[in-house]
């Protein structure tokens, strides 16, 4: 495509979308967020004929220092006993990804532990876990740029294979803690806002939440002047985990790729990437409104609208998964739909 | 089931099934609304692994006498159109349940107009639409019976054939005012009330909605002393496709059938049948929120929490059809998940 004819090529196209929504047999807009779906849909594909398959769930693992601290209700070795149930099969992820029609392709960027004995796994350890973010910057130089290509990678192979629309997703015992400090501090929140951010994660109870606002805050006020530099925040402040989205993020347009983001993690490296390149936003579907604090902050701040709102705070791409029937569902609208024309009905004017 | 153990196996066969998705690999209660789900189809199904498939979308369709009154933005010859468009294929709802993986079965309750010579469609048309409410009963005592007969018949149909869940879907020009009727009659509010349940439908302008509301209330007006007798009222206010949807709910529990209702007029033969027979309320699953004004109420008295809300509005069952999938994720959950223990997973404790 013509560099300099693309934006009105785009805007062309997203009319163009919208007239064949609008012709379809069903009064006009009676689809609701669907409809919505299946222009963006189009748009992302350049096509009146979008398609969804094959999709994948890509679920990217890592474990973080900051555990220490004491910022989780579960022990940090679930990072590396999740993974080991993503692979056997037993995971929410796994079940709802093979229930809605997806592959799933689980990915260690950096857990804390051996997974090598896992084939099912794809084996890209950066390092073992991240450096404790309460202390100083959670990666190097080296290994952020290292984990954002292991998740540029997955979206090339993605490609590759064929695949149409990935949902991403994530395991790392504490992400919640990063998700929460990257929130904070993108949407332009000032250090005493860290309540508004901090949720509790997988359970937290009355007494430890205290520490994980603690350890958010004191984070926000360390990191408040990069605030306009999101891949400094994403090094200081991420996981592992989180930089591979950013990357799979920031190489999804190149291959006109659809990616349905999970829940507050995943949104969260939205805001850096979108920050970062802002054209990501165009590729970008959120799977649903999380119950954890925080969410609907990142969300306003995309100017998202999720699909579903069912009370899920799991992650793992669990959402994502349950979320790619209703893409493909806006994908059979504009693909497969007849019109009015087509079907001989007549309209109600 | 011996008879009087049934409660009580009941409440334990409903226990065990909270146990067993509190054991599942994720913080208690993480998975939200899929977890509840789970635990009904669990009840429903009375075991604890849980199947949707083979799942089937049934649409039944019917014409309306009271479209003479004006109440409509599409002409009544758009709902024998439509039959032909899903006998084509062509419609919303034949390619959401086909992206959803599920059977679509269409069924000519009664339609004004001949469609014998579509093989797709269930030829059981009642009589050629219903009479004008406006002007005194909808259906004859006899209409009635053959309608709720051919809603039995529909799942006995599901049942022999294997389903486990059906989609119960609508077409029928001029429904949303019997809908509207039969919910403003049965969640008890009076005819002033009109206004409240009365939507525009396909698509009513500011011009038509007046004479709608009319129809409305003045039809709860004449019903308001029938309101504690849901089969007088529908009867009277119903259309066929309605009545056979009662019909479908009534025949379901006997099937241990998972039962997905579509959009506000579905939820509305869903109040006639509770009220008929409580004990239905526990197949029914509420597949999403309708953008049509009278459904909240309507949801709310059946202390329904409905799976999506997307601003859908457009009936035929193609919100049953993209409520499946989620359907099947929560079965999935509860069937295929590990539990801690089986994938020696550590817990929070």
């Amino acid at each position: 495509m013509n560099s300099s004819n693309s934006s009105t090529d785009l805007s062309t196209l997203k009319s163009s979308a919208q007239d064949a929504i609008d012709n379809k047999t069903k009064p006009p807009g009676s689809l609701g967020q669907l409809e919505s779906v299946a222009v963006q849909l189009a748009t992302i594909q350049r096509t009146l004929k979008p398609v969804v398959d094959p999709a994948r769930v890509i679920v990217f693992g890592a474990d973080h220092g900051v555990t220490e601290e004491g910022v989780s209700a579960f022990p940090a070795e679930v990072t590396v006993q999740m993974m080991a149930n993503f692979a056997a099969g037993g995971a929410a992820v796994c079940v709802l990804s093979k229930s809605a029609n997806a592959s799933l392709e689980v990915i260690d960027v950096g857990v804390n532990g051996d997974l090598s004995e896992f084939s099912a796994i794809v084996q890209q350890k950066v390092t073992r876990g991240t450096a404790n973010l309460a202390k100083g910057a959670a990666m190097t130089h080296e290994q952020l740029d290292s984990a954002l290509q292991v998740g540029r990678e997955a979206i090339v192979r993605a490609a590759d294979q064929g695949v149409q629309c990935v949902g991403l997703g994530e395991m790392g015992i504490g992400n919640t803690t990063s998700a929460a400090i990257l929130t904070g501090l993108l949407c332009a929140q000032n250090a005493d806002a860290a309540a508004d951010v901090t949720g509790r994660g997988t359970g937290l109870s009355d007494e430890q939440m205290p520490v994980k606002q603690r350890v958010v805050a004191e984070a926000m006020q360390r990191l408040e002047s990069l605030s306009d530099d999101p891949m400094e925040c994403l090094r200081q402040a991420g996981g592992l985990e989180i930089a591979a989205i950013v990357g799979a993020m920031l190489e999804a347009p190149a291959h006109s790729m659809v990616v349905i983001v999970d829940g507050f993690i995943v949104t969260s490296a939205a805001l850096v990437a979108c920050q970062i390149r802002p054209a990501v936003r165009d590729n970008l579907l959120f799977a649903h409104r999380s119950a954890e604090i925080g969410h609907a902050l990142a969300l306003d701040t995309l100017n998202a609208e999720p699909l579903l709102q069912l009370g899920m705070r799991l992650g793992e791409g669990s959402a994502a998964a349950m979320a790619i029937p209703l893409v493909r569902g806006a994908a059979a609208i504009m693909s497969d739909m007849a019109s009015f024309a087509e079907a001989g009905v007549s309209t109600g004017e």
